[in-house]
């Protein structure tokens, strides 16, 4: 049994990650720590998690994670930094599901987050996890930096596409749609049912942290700068994203069906649809599944890819988890087998 | 593994038994059918099903059900009537999500639902479906008449308090909230969104189905005809019942929080929460859970007991399900162990 | 042009009584306050009021406030006894939306508010602002409490029973089903969109603020103390409230259906459905109006009266409006008019 | 008072054009058709017309229409062209808020919508519904073709960057964003609420009616073929319309706020927010008014406009009331005064 600990479980990515750990067969819980719960039992806080563990909420202690085999972070940027020299020291291994070590350039983290950087030298060892593009390295990581719940949508629709080459990569778009819990579970006005409800709005449109990470991981694959027009928007639902991508084509005779079915005929957690389809986000609500569909309307040079994901789990904690699996060597859709709850 | 048929699939109760058969470990689904879907692949119509099933739908016949060991009937009412001799004559055993064996009046049936019951010589025979009134009859059942949505909740939270003789029976108050699922997946004006969102309403206040199916069942634990004044509501959301009972003490001194406890200690899908607590339908979501809570306000003679379900879960296809373990002697809990989405 | 300020402005009643009040003919706002907002538009906050009024937020400052003819307030509890003293002195009228004012005996207040009342002089010359119990009263009041939005649905539904004394006093119910703007506009985290949507719960059963407002009112009209057990229920909705009033009826010959219409005939803002009617919160979205229908399930002796209000309008800014009218001697429909939004 | 009949009363667009012409003062409502509820009382569909109007539907015969001075057509597509020529010949004037006249050309009519046009000699007399675009025109139209909604929002937001020429007119991307209602009031699954909520999708990517509409607009404001990439999509609201629109610009110094802030200066439905802005669908909801946000991100040569209203009325019902105040010479705010419900 790999033995898990979580900093910070309160917000919505903690409670998924107890939710899909509970259940997990290879894992034990050892601490899950918040500073303002100390005491409290998770079933208090989450009762859909009565009668399924007995954990109380701990102070986030070095001493109590130093025993874990891996810890997640599912705090507020700025948490995994802080603990992450002494952990990996100690020979745990971290997940970071907020976004300390997403950017691999120390100065691109402090103009987007506002705060220096407490560990850079951590950040080239940081692995980006997202397995469909760092497989491989992901098995070895120590350190691995989970992936931002737009920046999954975006990247896995936009792959194929920049790998091969077939796109302006100056021209890129992402016009993104996001439900409220992206937003976390913070004492705040903005995110008020009353506030959010039966309305649809862009927002952050002057920029969105996760847009350097974006063009990061896509410049990265395109071996040369991008250029990423990214709009998110906040739409009245709890969980998902719908991402419709749009990029202009260098040569229109390309299958892009095919493409796609193939890049990714091996995932298990990317779903190529028919040609010809529209995801629903909530097709994948609470599963680790990410669901695509390419079009090229009236036949012309645009292409626009429709990606979907379940924000909370393949765009947080089961992502995570999947990072978990690779990394101590189990089967990568271990405890993520479930299927999306539909209606 | 048990060979399972499921007639009329494309309901919500029936892509919820679906998600839930599709995980079962001791099941293997042998047949769907849906006279309007034949040939239709089951992951086009839901496609949260994509990748977990190649089950296509198939005509209702006879010959294609006989070879399984169960069916289960997720179909509209008056279905499973016409089908049940010949299965049972074959050996099959029987699961119908729908009314036609809930009562085991004829009489009755044809005052409420309007058409001669085409086999009343079953309903003796008939075993009603809830477990923790009835699982000793379960485990021998040939033919299980699964409970309605709003009967589940509102029986369960009645249930000590008529069994022990506390109330007065003739002035049960039964005020259910119930999410839009309940009311299927049939193309209708009064379900669309534009017409029951951001809305709440009563309905069928002179009578609703669900209220003789409650009566006698309740009649069977007193010993005797109680009077019961049965409010159904539509509330804007998917799934969830929140069944709000209301009754007369005859003697205010009894511990009702240890009464309801120790009553259900022994069941793994009831869960007595602490004193004081409110349940929220989203703590069961997905989930083959009921959820209480026992509040006596201002120390008066009246109790209000608070009962939420998961309508497509506890209230139809988990409940099924847990009727399909008990009757194979399977473990009870097989296959419904998955922790509600919250949120 | 009557002379109208606003204490208060921020929140959910507030920026309804700008929606209103703007529209109002014979209104002009003079000043609306905020202590957290001193200097801003009210259509930064409000952008749906852009292009409506100039109107900035000030300091809440008697100076300002005493040059005005009425003024409403529109602040949490405790506000207004602080300063209806002076206003009242200075020849202002006021409007409270809050609570200050609502119950007439200091004691209670203290028991149900927590604080002690700072002006229990003014609870006996303060009139109950439900103009369809007390008009009369209105038109000449210099202090009007508004009612609260439960206490609005539930006594306006059992108001011709009781007043006829047709019904067990001592055995009524309401079980009240309310959007989530009656929780107000405040950074919380139960109200975030994803801590109560697609979720119903029942709350504060052990005693609601609203209790023994509605006990109070439904006393004087019996003359006698009633006994009443009230539960508040959350919806996933932003405005509305469903009250289903249960009640025993002492004599089952009664035309309820006549009694109530005959009771509303010339209330120009209560609507007595036809019988078999369900209402829905919907028709009256916006709109100043609370709509009844009257069931007796089964022809029994309980009698069930649904009742329909929007909590921001009938049940707060829009009866405010309706009281300043009758106390300015306008019609009292004035302002009044919009047409509900359906869908 | 002008004598209105409305053809198709029953859907939305039908219900939201008798809330705004029920309080119109210069209107009297003639006649309102429906072929399926003729006889019943308008107010018996739409509750929350109780108590404002007696009208009950009739069958649409061209008698009872001849004597209106204009005819608005809520129907579905196709029911306007059967009866314009009969209805202009009487010197009656028609607003067809459906597709019958929008589009100029008949083949392009008929690939779009796959039926004949039955009066294409009309078309070229047919004056497009957008005041914005048209006003002198619609002054003296016998007959409007009432935009679509996704049209309106996403002209009105490209407008002032085609007029001026300052984009590259062959690369434009509307990615467009509406509530269920826009889907008609029809019985069907697809807007079922438990089809709809909780979840977006893209649809109709590979082509929607609405796109030749647009780029005949488009068109003809650039005086040459715009290539335009249209994708709407389905969130889970009621009302509202988000247009985000992208596009290249030719010249990165021009000043498009001041550009835009003088354009529509004097629409007095047209809302041009302060630099930096995201409008939320909710600030329009239940008001004629289109508002628009300008941005270029991260100062490049992407141009981003976020354009909002609400689909039934700027994009419906309130649009063809401003023509019809146009054509008549009333105050085109006539009636249209209200302000958005919020929350």
């Amino acid at each position: 049994m790999i033995k898990v600990g979580i900093v910070g479980g309160t917000g919505y990515t903690g409670v998924e990650l107890l939710r899909l750990l509970v259940a997990h067969p290879e894992v034990k819980i050892e601490a899950i720590t918040s500073r303002s719960e100390v005491g409290v039992a998770v079933s208090v806080l989450f009762p859909n998690l009565r009668g399924r563990t007995n954990l109380c909420f701990t102070e986030p202690k070095l001493d109590a994670l130093t025993h874990c085999d891996v810890v997640f972070f599912a705090a507020p940027n700025g948490t995994a930094m802080g603990m992450a020299r002494a952990l990996l020291a100690a020979g745990v291994r971290i997940i970071d599901l907020a976004a300390d070590f997403r950017l691999r350039d120390a100065d691109t983290w402090l103009r987007w987050y506002g705060v220096l950087h407490s560990c850079p030298e951590l950040l080239a060892e940081a692995v980006y996890g997202l397995p469909e593009m760092n497989r491989a390295a992901l098995r070895n990581a120590r350190l691995v930096a989970n992936p931002g719940c737009y920046p999954t949508a975006v990247q896995l629709g936009f792959l194929p596409l920049i790998e091969q080459g077939l796109v302006d990569n100056q021209r890129l778009i992402a016009d993104a749609k996001s439900g409220v819990s992206g937003a976390g579970r913070k004492a705040e006005l903005g995110t008020l049912l009353c506030e959010v409800t039966e309305s649809t709005k862009a927002y952050a449109v002057p920029g969105h942290r996760h847009l350097p990470e974006i063009v990061q991981g896509l410049n990265r694959v395109a071996a040369s700068p991008v250029g990423l027009t990214f709009v998110p928007h906040l739409t009245p639902m709890v969980r998902g994203i719908e991402a419709t991508l749009y990029a202009v084509l260098r040569d229109v005779s390309v299958d892009l069906q095919a493409l796609y079915e193939t890049r990714y005929r091996d995932e298990p957690f990317v779903d190529v649809m028919p040609a010809g389809s529209h995801p629903e986000t909530r097709s994948v609500r609470g599963a680790n599944t990410c669901r695509l569909a390419i079009h090229r309307p009236q036949g012309g040079d645009t292409v626009v890819v429709l990606s979907v994901i379940d924000n909370l789990v393949k765009g947080a904690a089961g992502q995570a988890i999947q990072n978990m699996n690779l990394m101590f060597g189990l089967a990568e859709t271990l405890g993520l087998q479930s299927i999306a709850i539909l209606p």
